[in-house]
């Protein structure tokens, strides 16, 4: 059976009909406008009248990134676009008119991970942890074959346990948050950091920045890395240690039998890792008496918010 | 329906035909050696056929302290008791030689947090996790109504949820876990540890321990709490708020409807839960766009571990 | 003895005539451009030229905002003035042109502390650390009677001691420094924070900055907690603990007699130093074992830099 | 001139005749009761009545393990030896009835860092720090070519600066203090840790200590670091790592020219030296615009305290 999955961005919306192992058959794209929520439903009903004039389609999933309510209807709050307690399913179902489509809204990184987790490197288990070190760090829970919402919607927000106590600032407000230590942003503060306090060993990333430090970016120091610059390898290091700390944590919690790291900085491969899973080793609590999960690099590319959204919307 | 739980623990185990709203209704009691493994075998089999002479039973369940496979028949590790790769239901199945019981092992404070969330302060919510103060930090997790046991069974190990970075070492071996600073062990070397760097503020607790701070124990600082000691006060709140810190760790992984704190600590009910609620409500991410969980006391008493591993026994 | 002290700020530098008691004589002013290193030499030269003209001097102190190298003369770094290894004393002395006068270069915080330690609230001790709160966290130290330098010159900058590994990133690119918890600017950053994570709480302070967190600075805050705001009140008993903390660890290092708390911050009194000295008292190692330092609030003003410079040439 | 220098320790003296350039001419032995604290005075006048019978000697100085007042006279308080509040100097001077002769008493930690300052690694230096990796971590300041002793006698207690909030407790009773990190007692803890939590990893070590983690003691994991145990390097490694980071706090209070790594877990060399340097240069705030400080290992033997009582006695 063909779903529509749709994966909200802040700029722009992608959509695509998915079959039901996965593939994705047709797909679409609008730009939008953040600060007009109105506008984003009008696109997504627009999307879907795309698709649907080709495929026959029962669901439609919709990605967004904001904290979404247990309801599977209205987003509660969304840092990047202009939703506060906003009834997102019942907008759009109005503007399509048809009572038979089922349309559920889910949190764009538990889309993903469920992609992650029906098609991609989760597919044999059934307790799987995704985590998603982008600009910040996402995270979906799947515990024992179902995905993890929590009371109120809003679980798997697991970038802000807390792993220092009076640690960096996060954008929420609180210090030492994981996703302070674990995300592409942290990748490039350390890296940016690192070229005033080691400006010997930072001249090779500073070069490749075009001489300006404030121009380093996640890729330079992944390319600088594979390209074997050592304060680039150990700065990638740095991160999956971090990683790895946190998931022997979330082990305690959880016991999955996989983490599946995603996002802009799993490109780096084994330089982010292999020290994951050394640090993950050296600190799970109990080990000898218990398997080990292991850590991998998610295989669901970009799409992977869509295909988890559609996938969601027929469960 | 009718089944026994049977709670066993270093050196006694307690068994109880339950009913299926959790009423017992009748229990008996076995001293054991915690190093004889084959005698523990056997006192089961004995207060099984001592129960079951009187009732009608088709279900036991087994509440062990130590790792429970996801099987839930064998014991991968316990600290107290001589078990190791232990298959704990087979022995006791082959001792009674009934095929048509079924038999469970769970941990014991999973068994005892399915109690709380089937017949006690979380019996109307459906996403819950308790911590159990005692020696260590036990806990349970329930998701979406469904107890969590995490793909090898040792789920909910949630003590040693890392906290502070390179801090105080644990039995597991590793540094910073949660329950070196929420349990009753905690709270007894923070309080000897006040009586040597603050001697006239522990006078009060040292007097009630006869004059050495080596007697302070756990109810004794609650006591001296009740009746004012301001030095008792302070020890219970700052293990309330390490609580309340931790639950925000754990509400961003899991957005829970409610923490259950049991075990001895709990027993300082408000002088633990007040400061536990204002540091939660301090730290919780993402507070204003979401419900915060509420944080209560346990319901069910001593017999928690014999009440759930019944009723687990029947799910 | 009349000696002259210059006071060398980002913008403008103020110059005084002071006695040996540490009374201004006279005072002048100039503004100065902190990129154009040559046109601040002019100007230090200017202010001599005037100042002298009506009191005879045979010295003159220069207090700087940067490393001083340990001869007096050169300004090795400064974060906001084009100083680069930078020969100020012989650029000003070429100036002025008089082999007789004595030229001194110091550190702006070392000048202002000495100026305490001389005529202020250290007047009547041999042993003392000085902690400004400002923009940063600045330092004095002497010890044994005599302003404590270093090897090269750099001793006391007390503001980058880590006291949280993995803490807050600090300016100079490290984590966790000590004036990342302790000076205006952890005051206003965490204030700003509570606007976000605790917006009942943050109400009065929110409005006070006229509807934006954004606006919120140190003397708001202080202004606020003087009225009871609660939650200014704790922000300040919160940077208070964090100086409490930090002194019981310099107390360690270097037992002084009393800490001396100036800077913008120590405006708002006992609002920090009550919980400074709760801290404190609370940390010290060795406590009831030696007497305890005390932590009292600067009484020189903004004039300490100048009186101290002063006082430091005829050293 | 000829000195005495007496060492105290818990359970015996030892004395020396110390020329004025550090050479031991003579020394002798006795054992002593730490519960029994005038028999320690006996015995210390009994070894000045043997080394003064061969020696025209006018200064004995005696290194005691505890707080020393800053009249050089009293012990204040000693962990291991019944002293409180103890008139050391003047028992003494009374024992051997001779106004003349010139007796003070030092902290031992404080003798041995001078010797280390006036005939070891240190002597060409004004600005030292050292640090005594022994049971805990004992230092020594020497500023400007001074001994800083504080304001009442026990500054240079270095091994309580707090360096995790939150840490290991120490035996004074606080959180995170540098010497349970940077100790010989920090290195066998975290050995015997590593035994339960990567038993495979530190089988070595295990064996070494035939067969028991609790035998592991300082000098058997430097043997097999010595000899290339992965485990034993990387324990010592780690101490060196936080003796680094910890000297750059140091250097940020007191810009010191060198530190002095003396004590049982120096013998270890470079095996914690050079990761010791390491940490020094990531962490040290301000470097590149500053000279940076080194790190060696002393030079003076067991000695040193005995000579450097003995050389304190003549300033």
């Amino acid at each position: 059976m063909h779903a529509i999955g749709v994966d909200i961005g802040g700029t722009k919306i992608a959509a695509g009909v998915v079959d039901d192992d996965g593939t994705i058959l047709a797909q679409t794209r609008r730009d939008t406008d953040p600060d007009d929520a109105a506008s984003i439903d009008a696109a997504i009903a627009d999307v879907y009248r795309e698709l649907s004039a080709s495929y026959e389609v029962r669901q439609v999933g919709l990605a967004a990134a904001g904290f979404v309510a247990s309801d599977r209807a209205r987003v509660l709050f969304a840092p990047n676009i202009a939703w506060r307690e906003y009834p997102l399913r019942d907008n759009v179902a109005a503007l399509i008119g048809d009572e038979d489509l089922r349309i559920v809204v889910e949190n764009d990184a538990n889309a993903a991970g469920w992609a992650e987790f029906r098609f991609g490197v989760g597919r044999d288990v059934q307790d799987m942890v995704m985590l998603t070190l982008g600009t910040g760090l996402g995270g979906a829970i799947v515990v024992d074959g179902r995905l993890t919402r929590g009371a109120w919607g809003v679980a798997a927000e697991i970038g802000h346990m807390r792993v220092v106590p009076g640690g960096h600032y996060c954008g929420c407000g609180h210090e030492g948050c994981w996703e302070q230590y674990v995300s592409g942003s942290a990748l490039v503060r350390d890296a940016r950091a690192a070229a005033m306090t080691q400006p010997e060993r930072a001249a090779g990333l500073v070069a490749l920045a075009g001489g300006s430090a404030q121009h380093i970016d996640g890729p330079l120091v992944t390319r600088a890395a594979q390209a074997g610059d050592a304060l680039a390898v150990e700065l990638l290091a740095e991160v999956g240690r971090w990683v790895g700390e946190g998931c022997a944590s979330v082990s305690a919690v959880l016991d999955p039998e996989v983490f599946v790291i995603g996002g802009g900085v799993s490109a780096a491969g084994d330089l982010v890792v292999a020290p994951a899973r050394k640090a993950f080793d050296a600190q799970l609590s109990g080990r000898g008496h218990r398997p080990e999960a292991g850590i991998v690099v998610a295989a669901m590319g970009n799409d992977a918010g869509m295909v988890g959204a559609a996938d969601l919307a027929r469960v």
